[in-house]
């Protein structure tokens, strides 16, 4: 039988303006569903696993059709509350070349925002589980969201399950003396840590030697530094970083660096060009916990990671359509995009 | 040099879905603004007057929209505040036949509802206005909303400014009694009375003796009696219904009763058939405006009003985009639909 | 073999408002073609005739676009000229209930209103055809194509071709006045006249008694007495008026009268719901010459024109792509519209 | 616990031409999946029942898709079985006014017409089951589908599962004399047997003395003599008749009878404006199925089961996404349409 | 007068997800109408050529809809059968950089897959033809088209027309095995060999000592050594092959290699962005017989071929609609890319 | 208060084809409105100014869309003049990769071409304006045209306005010779010159010694030869150069240069990949008059248009939506796209 996850946050609608237009030529918006750690649930059901999904959803349509999003891709829904005041709601404007995507967050007040301990079964959740995952997103929502996390974390490792944490920095939810405060502490629950080049810094105070990352230039041994540092203040047992070159709105490099205390990996780089950018991070996490689940190679991990969040970028929407086997052509070295008929 | 109005409200981003789905069915969303208030400056700058819109809209992208919007179709937005939390947005997803139109409201914590009186330049507002229209949703958006209105009002009586007011209840938004609490000294300030058939109940406590609304049937000597009451508790110099027989989502009668405290006038009857019915109070309450403004007669004024009303009701959106010769072409008889080229 | 027919005129590209917007509303346009003889011919290519079309086209991709758009629908482009200034458009907003739909006209300087004789070679049009349809609308675009339609005329009467008329006033091409003087003397040329109830009187000046066309009512004696007037003063084999009942813009009633010089025959009348009027007058020609030419009772080809014409009144755009075996299921009775599967 | 209900058929592939386009015209489809089964199975689960469909879809993302369908909208998906040639595609044009809509069906060679027994883990279906439900469409794709369907039937009847089918006559799958050869026999199986006016005759040679169906007149006495004739001649618990009264494409009458061997119960008539009349009866079905699992009154079923399809016919696609308030509302009488805000 | 050109095969239903959409997400398709012989055809067409089109089509609205895209493009289609049970369709999923485009293929037991020599009066279709076009992709359509190809090859070259074929491999309609058993004695009527890298080996059996091709490296000398052997086996005037280098699925590289027995020629190479590949090859075949056939140096052909296909790549659709002037300008040397106006 | 800068030209209807169809493909067209003067008054608009246009509409819905256009996007429209023949329509076909972008000019006859200097009022236009910008298209639009704008800029230049040209030659409105003879008169009134690479041989007689520019190769010394010999002649406070090298339809470098009779400055270069090259020199010529209009240093106005119009390069439509501080970070060196949120 497929092995049992299950991840905790938020799903918003996502009202995304059509063809490149900007907020104010907007008259219409495409629509779909993500968050987080929602994106990683549905990748991980899409591989074949028993994903399920802990949020809670106001009792309106627009809830509804959250819930039927995940279902419709593969998330077992069961554990979701209902209830609560609203959905929460991003907008999202498509850059192009050197103009930068937008996003105008309205998600205050959600339903998931303001949710308790009480509304979850997390016996039910957490029973024959093997993985539990969840981001840096997660407590920024408010107190209450942070208290949440916590007490879920605490449960989680009561059943000793595995816990990996996508750091996850959002600027708009809090500032990084706030994110320390928080996640610091919730590190020791944490076995596998992700995150990307600036996460570490504003979420956990430790600070890379790289320079301006805005430039689009990496510098690995910068990245490596703050690996080390992470391991040496937590017990994680891998931390990984997705490494983003923007190069443009529209072309990007994009590897990884893997760390488990021992060696460094970096993974093969792709040049990627973009349909769309969100989702990526969420696509390398849940290749990354793919792999450590099927007991690959850390290493192996890492490539289907990378390959899958690749895939990803060219694929509208939050979620991560490849099928597992699309990972695993493009990581076997067929990047040639020949039709395939 | 045509004349100053202004209105003060909430406009919000309406997200509707197309072809008649469902909200569990959507894909995308029509976008357009809307608001009761905003919707009537739009009317009467489509008829040429100098409609001043007072708001409050975030200091973001979609705040910007909205003001656009209204910019696009003549309101004068130099009087709109910017700041506070967020833009509020309704979901509409359109019925047909037996099957009601269904909005879902996203518009707690607006800019608007968390405004003060500092936010705007009243004296510029009323120096040289004729009219001030307000309805009884933005009182009900808050507190403060509720103070922000009886303030705006006792500056419009200041200034000389005749009031009217839709009285428009919503039933998601307050209680009858909350309702009543706030309205009724509200009354004091308002020189014409607009309503349809449940608002005078719901609103200020006072009672049709008609049967029951939903099954679609109208009981005039009921709507009179109303008509009566609201002169006899208030100084109003006209009372207005709007009669809506809702025979479907699709069909509907309508019409319109006025007093003047003398007699009573009731309107020709139009069957119309609905493509978008939202704004349709709103377009009556402007036609109606519209005719005193130029000091027609005010039964004529009121079949201006009914006219323009089932006229929005045949054009997609909250705002009225009939001109000023299609009204009275239509008032003038001619209702056969033939193609004008 | 099948019959050959030809048709001059000019067919415009058509920009419409998609779901019932108002031009201020507008952000695209749904792009089609047509015109009154392009239609005609049309829909009998689509009945299996030999069907050419007469005009001239810009020499550039739109003009390319309307003549592949009749190529498509099966009418045979070998006899139409290329060059001139510019291709005629249309735009149309489509109406609803009281709001009638609007065409804003841009046709004028197209190329077919200022070809000449000598664009066509008007021997390879006619050798072996068997019957010619013009409309009021070609010698309405201007001088020059008011000769040219004489011209070709006379033409078609030196082949013996059976000749038939639309008589289509525009009144925004031309005046009452103008009109009559350029199409009575073309009268002489003309076997078969076909119009609607106001066409007479503004083409030919010849006027029926009937009272307001706009209130939507039909007198029928004063049609017949026009009728009978058309047929004292010209040499026409028949007469017919398509009669329209416009209830509004969404619903009308649909029949049509026939003289032959001795009896009246009235349609079945269809209550029509509207999908897409314009081009209904044209599905009743088209219907009307087809039946003639396949030497059925006058009345039998009445009969198929007006079921033709409802049926269009069902499908988008200018041209009827009901087919034949469509429009015999209605003439013969079947109107109950149950799904066919 | 909610209960289990199984329903057995083929979904297939809807592509529907948009805005009342005909075929010729279309440059896009919409898509939905549904098919006449798996609409029972999705209305039911909407309801809050445990509703599982069994059939065999392709090894494809076409297969995966409609799978994804049935997922969204709630219904258990883990007995469908994946291999074969093709997924069934059909084509959709929605008519109007006296245009009827047109069907054409691209379904031969589908997997499911092509499955076998072992295709299904039977035992692991009917386990807990308390409701069978099954098509005439499904015997009608073949003879192995015909097979499978009476193997079903017969463990559906090992596990003491109440039995139900929708007689739905397709004349392009079948004639009367093979429907009728098949479906006789498995006529044993069945516990509640549900018609539309046609069927009875068509699918099991029993003949209503009802006059012409097409001309849209509705004759009680003939649909009741077939009742009892079905009565008479099987041993159903409830016999079912959907009546309709197609006056067009987009207006019909709609009600149904009941009769349970003792008594006749005709429903409550609706006229109903159509947005797509496709799934109509499913809808009708799957209500009066639900309310028989509730043990309500036949009678309160039947009602529940009309009020649901006429809903079903205001909503685009297939499938039935009214909830269960909705139905409620209209059976207890507010058709007003009224806006729900 | 334009020089006649006949080519045969299968014209599909192409349905294609808008967007960058993968199928899981598809809500619509765009569609439109496509195949290797019928887009050869088209292009000739377009080019000014007498340009016909063989096949057989089903009687319904989807065949009749295949039928006019072919006219609207230029094509004639007087000789296409109609009958037989379906039109082939065929899913596309537009890739994006690394990730590929897919095709669904459903197109067994189609129309021109079943049909019979009697289908077709191939005396009509040769009479004055100068060239007959086909590809591998009709032969594997099954036993019967594999005969109904040599019947009419067999014909064509009774007329003394030229013949040229596209190799076209299609793995998923038969195995190189049956491909070489069909296509080897086929080539004995062929005078000019279209073919990709990897055609020859497939069909042929000819190997190429290119190395890797999904690696998007080319090797120039193994293609020519495969056009030798080409040359040495069967009696072709020349061979050409196109060289793809598929960086991405957005990015390639294209030329192509010409062989005349004595001489190579290798084309100019294109870096080309791709809007569509689908139709690349067969726009380059259409190119190369075009200049052909208007006597050209045979190296002057293929760089108009190669010019027309890099246009066709940024072209939506399977059809080339470059004008001879833009294919012309290209050849030029004019690929900026400046905006035309 | 803001600076008052005046714009003088045509603004035209829109229509381009969606998702880089050719014409011959396109079913339905987007619409916006855009012009040369009119895209520069958006742009300054937008960064704050209080921008007037000034030019004729047809009093038609289709000249209000296009006033209330400007309206939604902060133009003051009270000088425009309403009445005349039409509103100019331009068809815009994108290209893609080698295919370069297609314009079809339909603007013959439009109101502005045919408006005289009794239309405007110019007093009220010119009172307390800083600021007249005109380009060399509305002088091509025809006699009338030239005498108007010869008009207006002698009263701007009473009013000692600051004038600049973008010189833009359009080679389907006039010949290099008409323009010269038009356009070198013109330059007495004008201060600030702006131009592509051609324009100033085109459009003044100027001539660079630059080679072949279709060929995307910049030829820096040429220009600045080109910009002495305009500082020679004219006398000009500035001179400018946008430098595009197109490398194809989809990628261009983008520079300009600047003269200002001592110095040269030669921007950083963009490349840009183009959503929407329309309007892009427009962006240019806005930023830089809206630097200098700030008084910043020329060579600071300079890299603000440069950067203002790459991003233009990334919005669909004529019209430059990015803000201020859109453009001023990526002046200050952001051009790595990363999302902001």
């Amino acid at each position: 039988m497929s092995k049992k996850v299950v991840t905790l946050g938020e799903i918003m609608l996502r009202l995304s303006t059509p063809d490149h237009q900007r907020f104010v030529q907007a008259e219409s918006f495409d629509a779909t569903y993500g968050g987080g750690e929602a994106n990683v649930a549905v990748s991980l059901a899409n591989y074949g696993l028993d994903a399920h999904f802990l949020t809670k959803l106001p009792d309106n349509p627009l809830g509804q059709s959250a819930l039927n999003h995940l279902r419709r891709f593969g998330v077992r829904t069961d554990l979701i509350s209902r209830g609560g005041s609203r959905l929460g709601v991003y907008f999202l404007e498509h850059g192009a070349a050197m103009r930068p995507s937008k996003v105008v967050y309205d998600r205050a007040h959600s339903s998931i925002a303001e949710a308790n301990l009480s509304d979850f079964d997390l016996d039910a959740a957490f029973t024959d589980a093997a993985w539990f995952h969840f981001t840096g997103i997660t407590p920024a929502l408010g107190e209450k969201a942070a208290t949440l996390t916590e007490q879920v974390l605490r449960k989680a490792k009561e059943y000793g399950v595995t816990v990996s944490v996508d750091l996850n920095y959002r600027k708009n939810l809090w500032t990084p003396e706030e994110a320390q405060r928080v996640m610091q502490p919730l590190m020791d629950y944490v076995d596998v840590c992700i995150g990307n080049e600036e996460d570490a810094e504003k979420t956990l105070g430790l600070k890379a030697g790289a320079s301006d990352v805005a430039q689009g230039e990496l510098e690995l041994s910068g990245y490596q530094e703050v690996c080390r540092q992470l391991m040496d203040t937590y017990e994680f047992r891998y931390v990984t970083t997705s490494l983003r070159e923007s190069r443009s709105a529209s072309d990007n490099g994009w590897s990884a660096l893997l760390y488990d205390g021992r060696e460094f990996y970096h993974s093969r780089q792709y040049d990627i060009h973009i349909v769309d950018r969100v989702g990526g991070g969420d696509a390398f996490a849940s290749g990354f916990i793919y792999g450590l689940l099927q007991a690959w190679q850390p290493k192996d991990a890492l490539e289907f990671g990378v390959a899958a969040s690749a895939l990803k970028h060219t694929i509208p929407g939050d979620l991560n359509h490849a099928a597992l086997e699309d990972v695993m052509a493009l990581v076997q070295g067929d990047s040639s995009g020949r039709v395939q008929r």
